[in-house]
Order: C-alpha cells, then structure tokens, then sequence
C-alpha cells in the first residue's frame, strides 16, 4: 500500500475533480498506436457478448492463444463452463461446483474480454462497509464516461457474492435461459484477492457489457467467480485506459447462424 | 474482366447457395489471428460514427498515420470536410465543391474505417439498369448477416447520385444538423470507377454503419463522395471478409464529453 492512502473520504472527493482534469491531461498526451499492433494498450475481445446471450456456447480460440492477447481480463469457456478469469497472465476457471483451478492451455473459450494490464492511476478507498454499489458509484463520478477501462480491485471483502454457471448441454438455449437454471450462487466471508475486468462505456453495448463486470479471484484460490456484490473496508482501485479494442470474431458455425438482431440489452442487464 | 462472367440472373441466383456453402467452409477453415496483431485481416476504424454523428468532428489522426493500417477504405476529414475514400492505399477528398484530390499526409480525419483489401471472392452482376438497392439485395441473400465485408465494386455506371459535406465551423452541431443544411448532391452520367466500404453487421451499431456504407471515386477523379443511389448494367463486386475490428478511440477532448449514450441508429439511418 502506498503513502498516499486516503483515509478520508472527504479528502478523495475533493480529490476527485483534480483526478478528473489528470484524466483529460493524460487523454489529450496521447498519440495513436502503431499499426499492424504491437500496442498493448488495447482491450481484445474474442466474441461478442450478444452472441453469447443467443446461445453461441462454443468457441475456437483456445487458452493457449488468448494468453499472448492479454495478462488480465474475464470470460467463460466452451459450454459456459464456469467464469474465467486471468490474471498476471494465468487462466483460471471457478466452475460451478465451487472450485477454481488454473486452466490448461488446450481448454477453449466462447467468449473472453483481456487486456495487458498496466495502471495509469489507483485509488485507494478506505470506507466501513463499503458496498461494490457504492464503489462503483465512486468511481463513475471520478472516471469518463466514454472511455475504456480495465480495473484491478485489490483488498479484503467482508463479504463476496458471486455466481458461476455450470456447463450447458447443446442443443443450446439463451444464456439467460441457462443461467436460470444452471448458476449457482456462492457467498463468501472474509476472503482476501482481486476483481478483475472492465468498466465499458455505452457504445460497447452489443458487443460487451457496458457499465461494470468483475470477476473475484481470491488469493488462496478459495473463492471465485462472476461478482454480483461485495463489502470491504479498504481496497486499492487500479484503473488502465485502454485506447480502444479489437474484437475477433467466434470462428464457430454457430456465430454464422444465430440472429444478432435483436438488441439484447435489457436482457443482458438481467443476468449482470 | 474474368472468363467467368456471369451474364445470366438465373445461373447467378442458382450459384447463390452452393456460394454460401463456400462461404461457411471458408469461416470454419480460419484460425485465430496471431497477436500482437500484424494480422491484416481486420477493419480499423479510427473514432466511432456515434461520435461523429454527436459532434464530435475533429480527430488526431494523420492521414499519414491512417494508411499502415489499411490501404482501402471510407471516412471524412476533419470538420467533415468532404468525403474521404482511399483505394489501392491512396487517399482521396471529394469536396462539396465537387472536386476530388488526393490529399497530404499532414491532413487530419475525425473518422475513418479501413482495411487491407484483398478479395475472398468476386461476384459479377450483368443485369440491365440494376440499381444500387437491388444490388445490395441480392448480396444480403448471398452473404452472411453476421459477418465483417469489406465491398469494392467496379464498373461503369449509367447514373450515380452522391452527397458531399462541407466544412463545418465550430461550435459544432449534430452530424444530422449540419448535413441537413451544408451536404452538396451530386449527379452523375456514364462514369467509370470504384465503389469502396463496408456491409456490417447489427452489432457494429453505434460504432460503425450497420449495412451498405461505400463511397465513390471516378477513375477519371471526376466524380466521388458518400453513394445514395447508382444504376448499372454490369458491376465485378470483389468481397473481403474481416475476421473482426478494431476500434481507436478519437483522442480529442470533445470526444471525453460528447453524450454516448442515446441510442442514434434511427437518426444514422435519414442520413446514410
């Protein structure tokens, strides 16, 4: 933890509009990327998350090749076989029955959002009973709302909801459809570790999740999972901008056939 | 022009199915791209049209920056200024003046979409007086809904209706606004040339164009800008399919503030 822990909430929202103009600064400081891209500083994502809502359950890309597209980031595998997660370059797996492994790198993913992780600024926030609802209320304030991050949750929670969906036969129905009846739900108490994922702005819808989605991956490998709530009183926000994104589309048949049409935003907020 | 020509509607429609069933084999046969990405497979698109379509009409980006990341391609100029199309990794500005130049590295585009153009396959219509919207008819019943298609179209064209936009000044109104009051038409007869951009898919909404977006260029570069309608008795259709995008986020500040969130599919749809 550094120095500069801020004790006082007080102190970080007035901290706020001087991070807001830091943001601006760093924004404008920016040139574009070199292309063909050996620029990190993207997010990529295999698949989009509208595919994955109408049943796109199966994917081509494996571990192994999502590795070398980022260290840090969130998905689900073939099937919909549990949350992925990835961090500092691992990938794990909480499946429904509880556990959270690393993966192999022959497993394959129908969905997965990674970038390379680098903070460009954290906040700490050191607040009794701090809820994830209010966190992220905190952090929208503070952030832009048209912008691209990854963000790095790092600390102890008093309390950690999660869900992860066990696997799905074919023929596949509609994620909703099968979250329904196939996640399960966990509750953790004082566990220690990282959320990992993204906060998208609005024009992502569609393609990902705009607004928050963070999977939990704790240190001890104990707990895990897509997170719904959470309480703390102290963690550390690290926050990476990306520059864009690049999506690659599902090679799977499947993606070629399902109707992409229909605006599943609604539906989406529903399971989130 | 190839042996191959298709003179005959009935024996193109009849080519219309075993064609799709080349299109799947070719989508299933691809691997993942290699990444970082010197894969030129992929659409890169500088800013999204919801910004554009917002206001937000100035960018950062060099022509001279634009071109190593495709050599085919659509977009406009700073203060959408004209209409830009590159073709065979030059880039042209049609004016509201109706003049078409190649311009200078040094200009500077608020949008553009683009890519490495190399065709997957060709299709060739010989059909007397067919329009642009019967085209596009007949290539949504070949192509997949859900798929990236970079289109170049090349023949002669017995009329072709386009529209130029010309500068704005600032403060900067809606794309709608300003092209409702400062978009020049054009008509044209008997020219000869190229149609250049894109038929996306549903979930490139918001960001791109969903559907047809192709301009124009004359071979003569007497004629060019954003296509509303065209008529022909014969067109080569040179199709390249992307195995995804990537999106760079406009690095002007207006961008940082601009409201993304309404929904402007219903207004891109008066405009395109």
């Amino acid at each position: 933890m550094k120095n500069n822990f801020i004790h006082d909430r007080v102190l970080s929202i007035l901290s706020a509009s001087i991070f807001s103009i830091f943001l601006i600064s760093c924004h404008s400081a920016r040139m574009p990327a070199s292309w063909p891209n050996s620029d990190k500083d993207f997010m990529y994502q295999y698949s989009i998350i509208d595919a994955l809502m109408a049943g796109v359950f199966d994917g081509n890309l494996r571990v192994g090749d999502l590795k070398p597209r980022g260290d840090f980031g969130v998905g689900t595998f073939n099937k919909v076989d549990g949350e992925l997660i990835m961090l500092k370059g691992k990938v794990y797996k909480m499946s429904a029955d509880g556990s959270v492994k690393e993966v192999s790198d022959s497993d394959s993913t129908s969905a997965a959002f990674v970038k390379f992780f680098k903070a460009d600024t954290t906040i700490y926030f050191n607040e009794p009973n701090l809820s994830y609802e209010k966190l992220q209320e905190y952090l929208v304030e503070k952030l832009n709302a048209n912008t691209i991050y990854a963000i790095k949750i790092t600390g102890s929670f008093s309390s950690m909801t999660t869900r992860a969906a066990s696997p799905a036969k074919p023929p596949y129905s509609t994620l909703t459809a099968h979250l329904g009846e196939h996640q399960k739900l966990f509750n953790y108490n004082n566990t220690t570790g990282t959320c990992v994922g993204f906060l998208l702005p609005p024009y992502l819808a569609r393609t990902n999740v705009p607004g928050f989605h963070l999977h939990y991956l704790a240190d001890d490998l104990k707990a895990g999972g897509h997170i719904f709530k959470f309480n703390t009183n102290s963690v550390a926000v690290e926050i990476d901008f990306a520059k864009g994104f690049t999506i690659e589309n599902n090679t799977n048949a499947e993606f070629l056939n399902v109707n992409l049409k229909p605006d599943r935003g609604a539906e989406l907020k529903k399971i989130e």
